[in-house]
């Protein structure tokens, strides 16, 4: 039906799934395979990656290895936190920020390399698929999308392993078993689900957690840091000022010595199921806290409710993987409008899992104690008019009393 | 230019600032008063009240002290958890669900004894004299209504203790000065503001707090409770059946205990300024990450969504004072549609400031380990289905790509 | 893979392609066939489908033909209409709205016949399709679906026709061509849409018009009419009390006369792309003008635009398929909560394809001449209480100028 | 209390109203009167209104006369379009987007001759005087504002003459009795309020139009026009490019002839009260209908139903005076962001009251008659996707059904 695929771009990340499609993409569609390896700051060492792609048989011109660390915080995670987007009021989105970036890379370098094609390995019943193939799609209609896992028919880990073996593909030996939970990470979090985390009643297992020290062990004395804000987004710990990557790196640091950003989640898959996630968020969830504590002494009422309620459709979109959609960039729009005073420094104090606000100051503050005192304010605000703005308030609500009673 | 007013139900807490209100109305209005004195939990005993009112000539048939405890939960706390309603996305509204009730209340009474008029003791430059008032016109349009704050000139410290030894109020020695803070307190809640909290960047003082224990205070080791819902709303404790009222109480003691709940907030008033407050909900803030946990488990992606959507205007209404609103009844009548099935049991440990949700289970559940698994489904769900849902809503993305590249 | 199919309803029009799915689901699954035909006001004799489907060997306990006109009206009709929904600020939903009551009277004639599967005749490039599909599976999860039109090669004209001579099916002359666009009716409307009408920059030629007169023929003389409501609902035209589809079709009837309710429409499919459809809603028109008509009169501004932000959703909800959900439901609720006092009388004048209100009038009017006049209100209105009104609606605002100069 | 006033910049149309407040202002502040008088289209003559200041002893420089057409409709009207604000459903809002544009003016004005004060006509019930007042506001913090009607004691129609009498204000003979109602006019619209038509039953009289011909009355052939439109506004009528104003004016023209833009209507104003007017929008409403329509081309989905959602919120931000205010223009960013290729050319048919879209076409166009076609597409779409499309959208519809049969 199709013509044959020629070159295909595809998201590697060194490990024993992604070099079995790898090699599968090869022998299944006999194309040249170009791999992509993102930095995005998962904690892990990129040129594995690289000697095993080569030794799969990837020529050295194919192999992308790109450190997108400053980019994914500062194009991503930071518009995302000047939105406050919580997914289900809770969930900081640290797996659906990353997909975009790494479907526009692909992109971009299926551009360069010629490729007609490109491939993830997500499987079939998550929403990374989506993320994934909505951003491949956006930024180049006609490209070809290959998922193996949802057209394969290595669908046990046993079959994986044998197809694997039968290739020369290098197995580490902790992974020849089933894992007992699967992981994704980067520098905003890191996500855990599967296996041992499916029965929604059970305790997260100890073993589970790896950015964060338990809340339990967590230093009995609690920390106190300052985080600087300018036109909405973080510039400085502490006083010292840092690129994005690097704030969020310091961060998670802090929040992880402190226990904190660890979320057991039920959540609803886009593509239509419940599934039970742990999210650990160290430094995300310090930053979300600070934001809200800035924008708080910043932002006009009519400016912070109406972001409360585009904040709701926003986390949705990027959840959905619509980051790519001219709705997401209307909603950015609105939302960078409101950001160009959202400065100042804010103090929190990290305790055993928490990040609490402790106090907050701005050149650009909106909060005027001379008008909300209790003390005398000297004409700031005439008490008088309080009863004229409730009696007008008031007024549909008597007429439809009058009606009702 | 209108007619005196002969008979007015004062909201009447016995502390000084009502009772000089209360003479005051005397004073002023020649009129008859009517005291009306409600138990919300808040911690005081009531019976004081009674006699500071007879002692202050108010007749025996004119006091009225009510155990409101069960109907404020009941009917104001639980269904505005069912909305999983947060002002400004962090504050539980626990004096502003009160608000309605005590006019409600009032004007019962005020049917009952005969008055024409009601009367509060809220300034003029809160939130909580727009919420009595609205409360009041909603439910009796012809209402007459007394704001003393917001008409006399006892607008010092100084002129309204003169006014009190003037009338022979008595006047307990801790009231004649100034209070460092003021508060209000509830089943739900204890709010403070004003005085030492009017700077934003310092932190709450320590003596501030009267309803929690400092986290860093608090028990080393985690204490892991269970409560269950049923239809929406809490039923149970640890197993043990309880009173809506009870059940709040209960949580209010664990939360105690653990330091939780404790909220620093710069918030945007109805009246058009900000103001700084603290916020201790203790039992609430368990409740309502409770209740969001059992409805992961039991509450359909659509209902789940839309409700985060509704609940930012819900909590403005009722921060606003609009509880008795078509509109409010009207999001009312929605999030109530969704809560018949979110019934279960949820595990939290409480640990330090937090409570963390550990465990969910229902017999509701709409989540389907066998449909998610990442083991075999044995067909629960067809991987190749999300090729054709991606592929349909990349569509106006792709055509959009092809026109705009 | 799967078991194969018993028995099946079939969403029968007694039309050529419906004829040809039913001779194909006999072939092609081997299965009995049940035919289930609908009367929704369509306007078409539905004994000749009977006599098709006996001639096409269906037996006879295995016809059901339903007049569901009334339910169509009632349950379908009127609760849309009372949520105002109009899909992309125009269309009236006349399709969309149908598709649910089909799917559940074919799941419950399933039920009765102890049917495995269902069938309709939608094409796979069309919403309708969804709304079947969605219906059902929300009816039914396990029911099974045969999508024809998505499985067969039947893929041409000249295909189908051959199929249809091939299995003695009887072919009207007139289709035996390619017809120039395709219709759907029902009491509510005909939508147009295909071949002739494919170019939105051509005009919708005048013979694709059924329903409506020309409106340059419409008569010279307006008509003047009155439609009566409560709650919420049309009960009475010109006085005169009728049922709900009995109030639909005299509605239809004089909007046919003047030209009423044409709409020619470029929309966005579910399915993602754009398509251009010609709608003629002539009855539904006229109530949906003197519906608002009468809310304005009888419904709090609350309310009002309360509703107003949830039509949308509502309407997209419906057009998209999801009648049969949690938060069509919940919005539903919402809807209806508001419409209790929504009474009185509209009066309208029909004019050369206009529905124009001239007069509204109601027993719970929320109107007030006496608060509104410009002459002397006597007191029902202090104009003072405005300056505090705008002083408070302004603080937030010169806050921020003061901020920001 | 506060300082005497200095000098205050009066909006000023040279009426017996303005007139007279501009004497009471001399007599009762004993300031110096700058005045105001704007050309937005209202199509008067403004001379007169500047030999009438004259008279009345306003000095020659402090009178001021602005032809402010093209800034209305391009920077007022044309934004406001973008958005397809609509109040209530139906307002095209041509009253209150002229408001924030003289509150604007009047503020430089202030600025320019040191005015400490401004002040209008509007009355103490309407909406006006909240939309002048928080225009001046925001812009300018701490000017003072005199608000006559709500201050003065001249309530009556026979007190106004009287103090005009006395004051040597001349008065034509028609103002000498009551109005039978109150206009407001400028390039967008008429509004018609109060007097005779206070009885929403009662049909809005003949001699209360003046900007359009009855529809009855229109020519009895249907005109035919284009409207060419580029980034999201309308640049040429019939192919003739025309500035903003020009365009508008020409719209008018048309509409006038063809009874376009009537409404009868009973809205929600923002203090509290319904009331009844009529507008007049002839070039507005073939604006709107053709701008909508133009959209449908080449609007993505995801943007379009955001707008829709957003637009219901816009209006009532524009209707209740908050142009001025952070959440306006964050809305407005999101709105502008959507029209970059909202371009292309809209025929409509005007007939009898209607402007009707006959064709669409745009350079832009996201409407794929490829993909669209009932015919053979040739591989532009596959039908089959739409299987897995509504797979897995019916998913959790289909785990709810199976919860809760």
């Amino acid at each position: 039906m199709s013509d044959p695929i020629k070159k295909v771009v595809l998201a590697y990340s060194g490990g024993l799934d992604t070099s079995v499609i790898l090699k599968w993409l090869q022998t299944e569609y006999g194309c040249e395979v170009v791999t992509f390896t993102a930095d995005l700051g998962q904690g892990e060492e990129l040129e594995p990656a690289r000697e095993k792609a080569l030794l799969l048989g990837i020529k050295p011109e194919n192999i992308f290895i790109d450190d997108l660390r400053e980019e994914f915080v500062r194009d991503y995670v930071f518009p995302m936190m000047r939105a406050n987007a919580l997914y289900e009021g809770l969930y900081l989105l640290g797996t659906s920020i990353a997909r975009p970036l790494i479907a526009k890379r692909q992109i971009e370098i299926a551009a360069l390399v010629g490729a007609d094609a490109v491939s993830h390995g997500a499987t079939g019943k998550g929403n990374d698929q989506v993320r994934f193939e909505l951003g491949y799609y956006a930024l180049n209609p006609d490209i070809r999308v290959i998922a193996p896992w949802r057209e394969w028919d290595l669908t046990s880990r046993t079959k994986l392993i044998e197809f694997a073996e039968a290739h020369q593909i290098p197995i580490s030996k902790d992974k020849r078993g089933e894992a007992p939970f699967s992981t994704d990470a980067n520098l905003l979090h890191t996500s855990s689900e599967g296996q041992v985390l499916e029965d929604p009643w059970e305790e997260v297992p100890d073993y589970v957690y790896s950015r964060t020290v338990n809340p339990e062990d967590a230093p009995d004395q609690p920390e106190t840091i300052t985080i600087d804000f300018e036109r909405g987004d973080g510039v400085a710990v502490n006083g010292e000022a840092l690129s994005p990557a690097a704030l969020l790196a310091k961060l998670n640091d802090l929040g992880r010595a402190h226990g904190i950003g660890r979320l057991d989640l039920v959540e609803n898959r886009f593509v239509g199921m419940k599934s039970r996630g742990m999210y650990e968020t160290p430094g995300g969830t310090i930053y979300a806290v600070a934001h809200r504590a800035i924008e708080q002494l910043t932002l006009d009422r009519g400016a912070a409710h109406l972001k409360d309620e585009l904040a709701v459709r926003y986390a949705e979109l990027v959840y959905n993987g619509f980051w790519f959609s001219p709705e997401r960039e209307m909603l950015q729009a609105a939302v960078d409008h409101s950001q160009a005073k959202v400065g100042g420094t804010v103090r929190l104090k990290l305790y055993k899992g928490q990040a609490i606000v402790t106090g907050r100051k701005s050149p650009h503050s909106l909060y005027s104690e001379k008008v909300v005192t209790f003390e005398d304010d000297q004409g700031a605000y005439d008490q008088r008019d309080a009863a004229g703005f409730i009696k007008l308030n008031a007024l549909r609500l008597r007429l439809l009393g009058r009606r009702d009673r």
